[in-house]
């Protein structure tokens, strides 16, 4: 597709999580959290690369989202403790879960003048991963909702999957920028389908989320904040 | 609305857990491993009543799902033996969980042949909650996935919700006919959007998914198995 310059963008995709609210951060306190709980039995480097693993060795079964984070906190407590991890410390990882998912929202600076700028003129699709039931809730709690023309909640971020959701919720991959904090989930992959990948690094990010920047392909863009997008659209379709 | 007799249905949409393929059994089978580990600390009786609870109690915050329940299992664990559960009790109960994601799926009887006789008639779209990429899989390796128009994993099964999926994905919900063998998910709230609600019993429903029957409702109706739903359709069209 050599639609290049002149070439009309109609559809915005945004990521949720450290794009629009801070989310890595509450992963972070937790983790912290988690190591205090174990100080006992293992020092919190080591308990941070088990629970990685653990994170990693569980994605095909569990997906993404806070429900998976604390099955996969239990399963390295019981791991590095040799099953001799108390019940209560268990109890614990549960309630800090349950607290994850009870966490109010905070808005990331900018976002809600961005979109509110940019919602009359384009179509803007949030596309996230995660608990279904969580990213709805933040959703609904971000007062973003009804700026929103679709919103998509997927398992996975592939290239096969921006390609289906901008084309049935605008005018294909390549008349849609997507916008977000991961390289390996939001920009790349969107690149792939023929969309514009914007990426807006966050201060944090999780190992499993990391990758090489595609720097000096065509529609690769990088941006210090989501304020700029506005103008960052405006120079694409010139 | 009244369109009672004489309106075409354009849209079916199906309910996929014990509608579709075997569920409850292996939520079952699980509890009755969960009981059997705990049965030093509890009778199974009162460790189902203590479970369902849990379940009850967090539905707000994990939504449904095989995680949902593997965490309200451990939760129950360690509130019944007052947190004296062994470790590698709570790791049992993750194995099981991880078996049950990993489980085949089984299609009830009637149900390729019922949606191969329908889907080019008529616009099948999958409704179903539960874990985003667990359905996913599920449907994947139904080999079912080709014959639905669409696919939608949701939260929560309300009136609001079927009025939506019905109108984005079909011609409202007075053309379509929702099918499932929960009264209260699948049946009674696509009847309240005013679609025509078809209740399929299962053997075996889920404490939490009893409802009332809305016997004597003119868009209710109940078949013994899924392979009169061609008939039960044509006989609403006339």
């Amino acid at each position: 597709m050599a639609l290049g310059s002149n070439s009309r963008i109609t559809t915005v995709g945004l990521d949720a999580d450290d794009t629009l609210w801070h989310n890595e951060r509450f992963f972070r306190l937790t983790q912290e959290r988690f190591a205090d709980l174990l100080a006992d039995h293992a020092d919190p480097d080591h308990l941070a690369e088990r629970l990685l693993e653990a994170e990693r060795r569980n994605l095909g079964h569990y997906g993404f989202g806070i429900k998976a984070f604390v099955l996969s906190m239990i399963e390295t407590a019981i791991e590095i403790t040799d099953g001799q991890v108390p019940g209560h410390v268990i109890g614990e990882i549960i309630s800090a879960g349950k607290e994850m998912l009870a966490h109010p929202i905070e808005l990331l600076p900018g976002v809600a003048e961005t979109l509110e700028a940019l919602a009359p003129g384009y179509r803007l699709v949030l596309i996230t991963k995660g608990d279904l039931l969580d990213q709805e809730r933040k959703l609904a709690q971000s007062g973003l909702g009804d700026l929103f023309t679709a919103v998509e909640i997927v398992s996975e971020k592939t290239a096969g999957s921006y390609r289906e959701i901008f084309a049935s919720h605008g005018d294909g991959a390549e008349r849609a920028v997507m916008v977000g904090n991961s390289l390996r989930s939001d920009v790349i992959p969107a690149i792939e389908a023929g969309a514009h990948g914007v990426h807006v690094p966050h201060g944090i990010t999780w190992a499993l989320e990391e990758a090489e920047p595609p720097a000096g392909h065509p529609r690769f863009h990088q941006l210090a904040g989501i304020g700029s997008l506005p103008d960052l659209i405006h120079r694409i379709e010139e």
